[in-house]
């Protein structure tokens, strides 16, 4: 079966690490047929619009799309992108790798993400000189629908429903009955930890948690805790899944300070292809991507983000020749 | 000058640590009354409120209110007393001290949480069977009451804005704005943060922040993921001022493990005292405080979350001791 997946380099590094990845998903021969779209920065100073609606069609009608960052119109481009995918959940892993700099390496955390409401419904309002209000929304209907996700993905193990229902009552509290009550249907088990007691436990021990469900900002501002933990957001990769499509993306940012040099580390988008290729079904060529990206970091050659001096080109080719 | 202090225990070993810092207080000798309050679960549960009238008619009262922990009902307390001393910013420091296992020993910085508004302000409604909203509010005068504050509590320094101004555009934008309009009158410095890159960044290298001023929701969640890098919330103290009176609490909990053997570490709840001394004008008081419980922390005796075996009494005694 032939897929078609949409290709968004957006700004700085992305133009990088996302040629790179294509390469290393090229050399699996596998019947991938790619499409490029544009979207960023660059793209509103040339046409006024940070995301042109072809691309958005683009994303929308693709079978997965692989996004690379984009600078100051980043909200512009991917929380539209994300709903072009239909995506419902953002699976953001933060694991700390071997001979990684990391604070504390024995992290290894799923974050489930919610990735279609929250205050991310953006309703927002000037109501008068002084005031502004947002209109948060949680429905039963996109809770349950995470939670489905979630005990699919745990494969018999439990999660962690982390919230703020002390002080959202209505609506932390309708997400967290509907995830521990679809939860329980399916006989998976679930601990509830308050979203800032989580943040300091995370800390202290990240090893007390594995998967984490949570609303949508929550699962913003902790999994980039997380990233912290593991040593920075360098090597996350993240994905944002629909039913009938979905779209990949690395945790960083365009890193301007290295942009355009070459030296970027493309790992993060070629673990975000590892769950790409997962996600269509490749599943033994999605681990033998991971595998590969584990060796090369085992062994190297490093980018200087890992103190090393190889630049992208050999990273990549590195990867490659370990598939 | 008399000042008269409310005094609530509240639950746990709210009622070993508040009573230890009430002897620390008496022994500076110093012109204070203290006014017993009840809060908490138990009152609830001989009463039906967790939060009785006259206790908050004594918390707004009050010159100052000193305050333990609640358990299942914190929020119900805290908030309403939050309220009731009119505060307007909660601080809250998180600074590692030597000798306290911390993830992040070289931490050291003020979280200025604004206090009144963002998702706290409550207003929740169940739409539909499907559907709960809540609106979070936002004003510029509340910004820029929180950011006056800050310009003269950085004293010549600069500090952080930390928002999610990208998505929460209009409330958090308000917010930001306000923040950075005010600084940039007083000749202050700021720099702005985004709330997720910040959660990153401060695990990272927290020496790259001092002062943030931030929304509620972000304050909570993250001065605590700050509490997670200094070694956990035991040592934290906490201010809620306001313009004519301010409630001070230790930032951990009832702690149900160890309650009623006395062995609770009251340094938390003692340093919150310093605060109160502070604020109330006894700024030399404060400061033999804060030096007192340095100096144990340095030279013992030391609770059992401290790796010792002395018990609150023991503690409390060597702080005054050291006055
Ligand atoms: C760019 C921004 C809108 C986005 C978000 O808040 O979701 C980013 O922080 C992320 O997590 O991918
Ligand atoms: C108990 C709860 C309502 C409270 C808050 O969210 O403010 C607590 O977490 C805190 O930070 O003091």
């Amino acid at each position: 079966m032939s897929h078609t997946i949409a290709v968004i380099e957006g700004d700085g590094i992305g133009q990088e690490v996302i040629p790179a990845t294509v390469k290393v998903l090229e050399s699996l021969d596998l019947d991938l047929e790619f499409v490029e779209g544009e979207a960023g920065d660059a793209v509103k100073a040339a046409t006024g619009e940070a995301l042109p609606q072809e691309t958005y069609d683009l994303a929308a009608e693709s079978d997965a799309t692989l996004f690379g960052a984009a600078g100051e119109t980043a909200a512009d481009v991917i929380l539209p992108l994300r709903e072009a995918v239909d995506s419902f959940v953002n699976i953001r892993p933060a694991k700390a790798y071997p001979g990684v700099d990391a604070v504390r390496p024995e992290t290894d955390l799923v974050f489930l993400r919610e990735n279609t409401e929250g205050v991310y419904s953006g309703h927002e309002d000037d109501l008068s000189e002084d005031l502004s209000t947002l209109t948060r929304v949680v429905t039963t209907s996109a809770s349950e629908k995470l939670a489905e996700f979630a005990c699919e993905y745990v494969d018999g193990e439990g999660f962690s429903v982390v919230h703020k229902a002390n002080v959202m009552r209505k609506t932390d509290g309708r997400f967290r009955d509907a995830v521990v009550r679809v939860a329980d249907d399916h006989g998976v088990e679930t601990d509830e930890v308050l979203m800032d007691a989580f943040a300091t436990r995370v800390c202290l021990d990240p090893t007390q948690f594995d998967t984490i469900v949570c609303p949508n900002l929550a699962g913003d501002v902790l999994s980039d805790l997380a990233a912290g933990l593991v040593g920075g957001l360098g090597l996350l990769p993240s994905a944002n899944i629909g039913d009938d499509n979905a779209l990949f993306e690395p945790v960083h940012g365009t890193a301007p300070d290295i942009a355009g040099q070459g030296v970027a580390n493309p790992m993060a988008t070629v673990l975000s292809a590892a769950m790409l290729l997962n996600h269509l079904g490749y599943s033994e060529e999605s681990d033998r991507v991971e595998t590969a990206v584990e060796t090369v970091l085992a062994e190297g050659p490093r980018t200087a983000d890992l103190g090393g001096d190889a630049d992208t080109d050999e990273v990549t080719q590195a990867i490659i020749d370990q598939l």
